[in-house]
């Protein structure tokens, strides 16, 4: 079984026509909704996307995926936004299609939430949201955007500061994972998808040099994009604890997290797996995404992370199925989930 | 040979309290200036040094390097500190105390200056001391730090950025190349060492995405820390650019740019070469440096990175010349500044 | 017949699509466009629209309106948004489908388009769009938002300021008239519908006290809804002008201006018409939009204006012509523009 | 007999001078105070005044004014100054010179107090002040000025927001109205006249969309000049809550309030009287003030605003005593206070 | 004959009525003026003033003060406030005023004009004023203050900058000398009084590490209260210059100003006169002003400088008339100023 | 004896090599520590210091001087750094290499701590650091600076304010003065030594119109550098306290206080002596520091205090005793502390 813990749902267009309205009255209208009906959903579901004239579902099924757990798509969840309900009430919308999706297809789809972050603000505030989609709809994880200001300032702490606490708590008392992912990037110098990988960087490298899994030994935590850039300057980041007085040990700390494999090259995922092990690596495509293009040279797509890792003839089929299957089932309670689905 | 491009000087304490100095009276008593006698410059550099017990030529000699380009180090510099001056006559310091090793150790050394950048401020200031190093002094090239803001504000745009075309037409003049370091980080949440990477990052897929080099086809730039992490992460760069309509050729464009190898795992090295090519790879260590710790499973430094690289089997003799020796001698026109030495 | 000169493009959702992307990616996807099928939009034009079960078309017939100046719809254009581009796009692509709806239905609509306005920013960078759509699609006006922050700041003087004659020469060069009407609202004490009417006051005040008339005296403008609040308190802004030493006639400065009739009360109409003169006071719906609601009391449209006026037993059928039709013609030149189409 | 309730205080040049003077020193000679003997004060009353050739008196006298409330001037008021106390000591001065009037004319003036109002400083900080005026000089009032920041930030939130409780709460306890009234403006766009009419356009919306006379059902609120520029455009802002799933009553909510008729036009107060109805329209003028200017058509003062309601042929007698008598008595308690005083 | 060139316009009310106004309606109300008759001035100068029972002529005389230069009371003249012009137009009037006065009483008052300053503003804007004050009026100079931003901002450079040569061009070419005085403060944390002090030690010590005197030699500078602290501290200032290498002769440079006696103890007398020289010190007392109080002990006016010099013993009768009249003479050319009168 | 109770630590390069660098890495190498062996400390304690060829101990040898207090470099704490700790460290460093002397010539040296203030945090953070250093040093006051913003911002009230009451609590517990000394200054406008002077004056005069004194009868409090330029303005801020009205006796009040002898004139020492009294005064001398300069004329040093002070023939011996031994004694209790040691 192939289980892709990394996708993002794709919704009909009346969720960005709420989104485009929200931000244009900004409450005035009051809040409101989106509303689709089952059968509009599952006719959407079944329509080719994202410009590759294929549904979402032959989409995952042509590279071999069998379930995949959905989010909002970070890019759009615009956490820097004032007033701040404009995001609240946007990525609880996502939310809801998310559930009713995982609802219709439920032996496809499970369901991570978004969060009603704010740059600054204690993540106590999206406590309510998290628990009413693990309880009301069997939600299995949620994101954590590092950095809901979006680049534009620092007033939120990096994720091992006891300020993002009271979400650890939850999380742990919920036991299901918290999964970090970038999100929006107001930088003129820089893209959110390259603000992904910078801010995961920052991410782990905050929770290695952190009392977080001291603090919390159960927390559940998944990084998204193969680690940022973490993995590749791994020597870096262990040289200075090497030294005499050194009070962490860096790569024991380091796999205490979990890291998905959305990386587009073979290499990356040789490189990820051979530094981190397969008992921390989770199988993850990002698929429809930024990676849903074809190679030219090899006509497959740049996503089909599945072929580059079942191609690796080092790699155990052991090893393969604890990527592919067995360390997702164990992060997101899978089975449980599917008994009480 | 061995040439090590990336380099950092060490220097005797009476710079950082010249720099203490400076940051505390601003200004107030005057410029002054560092003065520290050949014979003591010839004693420190045999004095041991980064708490390892060896001098820089015994660490250098230990790892095999024959010859290294030494720069300001990056994290001292302090691009953003107000008045501008200060940090300025600082670099300037530090590039005539280069100066002094190079003038001492020709063999040994070859100068790669630091600027006085300032966040916002056109590199137009920057000419006059780079003109100074490589005139005066013979220096070999300069670094240029994508944010000199030190984290704090984004006044100054991407290395893509026709902001940056001032310095361009004068590395193009001197036929010398620009060496993207990052350098101070003020943010709360990361260390400059991250931000080094960040920023590569950012510098990397900026010149990827700009004219810059239809402009200057003979401009020479090299990335620091192979690059940041853009080869891990190459597949979700190139993805976009392979869609009908994209006007890039991710590949082509970044194989404009030289990387060096300052990278502390075999694996990275790996992925960095057969990513880039060792036609586009230039070795470097930083050290002594941040790499500069002995890992204890292997006995080696971490910084050993020549050791990693001539252990690749399936790396050709040619192509591990090519990256120790000929790439380095043909950026930074080597043999010339030998004659000219 | 009767023309409204104050109508907002209804639109497909893909239109509001774009927007919701352009504000994730800022820019990092690329422009992209909204492309809509002649076919699609007419189907679009007949489908019932604003939640009222009818469609634009028959929402027109119904009160009796022929034909309509259609814009963008002021409040989606978010002219303080960063990068500017963003807006800039927007904005283009609402002209762009204005331009598609006025040449599927010519005798129904003509266009008046947005411009790419931004705070603080010369509308120097507005007299290209104007130029498009006038010369290239036929457009017969624009409109002109006095407060493009959005209510974050005062960068953008007032619209009697020297500021605004680059975009006042070329309305007079073109000879079209600029239309005044607020847009978006960020501040948290008061909705972007209650910003429109403070602003308009403000731009009616500033245009009273300025030379612009002198410095342009072939210059048109109309002012929304009635010129916000200045008919109402217009005895409040005369008196001061009465007294010795005074320097303006304050009504036949105030009577440069021309006012459209979105007024949803009988009262408010009749004020606006005694005050003015029919002479200055041209017809205007804003239908469908915010007054497209039944009166439960008389079982009519709040926003049928033309039953309003049509109903004054005091108002004369050349003045009520005046306002439903020859005021319209003459300023928008609707019989020039009915020839070339 | 005729109240009007919305007069302000002339004052002799002994409080200017001392305005100008706490402006300078800003505390530093310490607080002082504006000292007037009564005879002094008499003698002022009784002189000619705003360049009209005539004294207070004599201007209430020839408009038919009998009574009228005093209150300080609001646009002298400086609410946003730094530090807050400069505003404070020249509010309490305006309230002392007020009460003094009062005292020596108590069959004339009735007093309402200015409040040390400051940008986002809670309301809780005037109570003591309107305890002081109310209990120790038997004013029957106070000022709300719903912008201290004299639009200069939001920090203040609308008038709707339990921000302002305290007040509502102590103006309840005390059984006196408050009575919005905008004061300075440092925008450079408008004046602070302008921005009475949105600040109070603002405040009007605010009550309606709020829960406050649900929270207070006994608290007495009056807007002034005529309610901004709602009742001009109460169609506009019926509309949408006349849709499915409006939650409020616009015009029932509207009624809540009282308006007073400070409006220079007959129109503008016959619009007001027949969309408010009398029983919630109150006789004001703001005499001697921005309209005492005399109509050069009519002879008469614009601000003669007694005039122009009583030659209403289609309002009855008794609709006028309640607007011109009634309305006053009730909500100032003034035959209460007739006794007590 | 003794000239105190250091005093301050007492003026009639109606000065600050005008502020006041000024202050409130910012603008909106047009410029206006002060309109005081000879009658009412010269009645006003004869009555008591400053709470002292006597006037402005007694209290001159009675500490044998033969003529005084009058300039705006600093305090008052709020350059940091926004607009601009409520300052410039209150410094105008202020002008004005003093130039009535001085034409009233020609053998009694020079006019020293203050000027229309704003923070960071080039004084470039201050010319005209400068110009019509000494050419219209036959004012003899001119206060500068060292800080318009009234300890706001540092956006206005030290006097040794360039910033400030637009205005000493026009001075050298008016041959008028600036008399350097601290104005407005808005710090928390100390008052306008001690702002002076302080802004005019930075003003000589700007000064004295300028070129100003080698870019006009011709130029006369006064600097206000004794030279702020450098006289006390001129120890510590001169020590630092008395290194190897130092650039300026400390004392020497200090001497090419002029410094006025407006200390209220001999100790402080003493200590200018020795320390600076009877050359280069002119007598001023500020009064009426913040030193018009008697002291206790010796029943003597705190201000009655004169008393003070007069009573040295070791102060030759040549030196104290150098002080007393002398140096005026020279610096505002006094002789020349008569005979025009 | 003679006690200079104002001299600062000469420290070896090491605290400006370890300065400098937690400048650059901001924490992110650990926090680190400055490693000096007594006997390093002791040969760089006679080494020659401050380009005078002397040693500190002959320098102070050579103008009599048999103990000194000592405490950090001011101009170099950086209290408004970011991050805090960066200052709070650097700091700690001082005071431990103080302790170190101290420890190593308890007959020379006795400490005075610095303490890691903040701009506009609450002083109850230094209570720690001033504890440590006092019960475990046996130090025998504390540095306080008045403006820890480096004259960037009002965020720090003044010294009479509550705010500081923490710190006067502790220091009235412990029974160790509090030393008034300005800091570091980021102003463009002006140096850090004119800073000290500035803020000095500040400081005397916030506690001259406090209730400090009343609240802490027992506290005690010295003032650097002769008190700013209160002594020799001191008539200009006595003079409006001898008004009707006022609620402080000036000299009282200052009287509260004891100023040192930092003044590097013999005039400025007599004014001090003869304003204060020299029960008030406290002999010291920086020393060595800014003033250490020959005098070319007398061929003495600037900061040859004593010399001043001893060759006053209008002082008596005993006055002479009081200032030079006496009042440091009772202030820092330095039998009780020689006991103690």
């Amino acid at each position: 079984m192939v289980i892709d813990v990394h996708g993002h749902i794709t919704a009909p267009d009346a969720l960005y026509v709420y989104k485009a309205n929200i931000l244009s009255h900004r409450g005035a209208h009051g809040r409101g909704k989106v509303d689709i009906s089952d059968d509009e959903m599952i006719a959407f579901l079944n329509k080719p996307t994202f410009g590759t004239g294929k549904s979402h579902f032959e989409l995952l099924k042509e590279v071999g995926t069998d379930m995949q757990m959905l989010s909002p798509r970070p890019y759009q969840t615009m956490h820097a936004e004032k007033p701040a309900k404009v995001s609240q009430w946007f990525i609880e919308e996502c939310n809801n299609l998310i559930a009713q999706q995982c609802r219709l297809f439920p032996k496809v789809f499970r369901g991570v939430c978004g969060l009603p972050q704010a740059p600054g603000v204690s993540p106590q505030n999206c406590v309510a949201e998290l628990e009413r989609c693990v309880k009301q709809f069997g939600f299995v994880g949620c994101l954590i955007n590092p950095d809901p200001s979006e680049a534009t300032n620092y007033d939120t702490p990096g994720l091992g500061d006891e300020f993002w606490y009271p979400l650890y708590e939850k999380l742990v008392e919920l036991d299901v994972p918290g999964y970090i992912h970038g999100a929006g990037c107001r930088s003129p110098r820089h893209s959110y998808s390259l603000h992904f990988i910078n801010e995961e960087t920052i991410a782990v490298i905050s929770f290695v040099n952190s009392r977080v899994f001291q603090d919390f030994p159960k927390l559940k935590i998944v990084c998204s994009h193969g680690g940022g850039a973490v993995p590749y300057h791994v020597g870096r980041f262990i040289a200075p604890t090497l030294r005499p007085g050194a009070r962490i040990n860096f790569m024991e700390n380091l796999r205490k997290l979990y890291f998905d494999t959305v990386l587009y090259t073979p290499l990356a995922c040789e490189l990820l797996i051979k530094t981190l092990g397969a008992d921390r690596c989770v199988f993850g495509t990002e698929r429809p995404g930024v990676g849903t293009a074809k190679n030219p040279q090899t006509g497959r797509w740049m996503d089909d992370v599945h072929s580059y890792i079942d191609g690796f003839d080092w790699l155990s089929a052991a090893d393969k199925k604890t990527i592919f299957e067995d360390n997702a089932k164990k992060l997101f309670r899978l089975e449980a989930g599917a008994q009480a689905a």
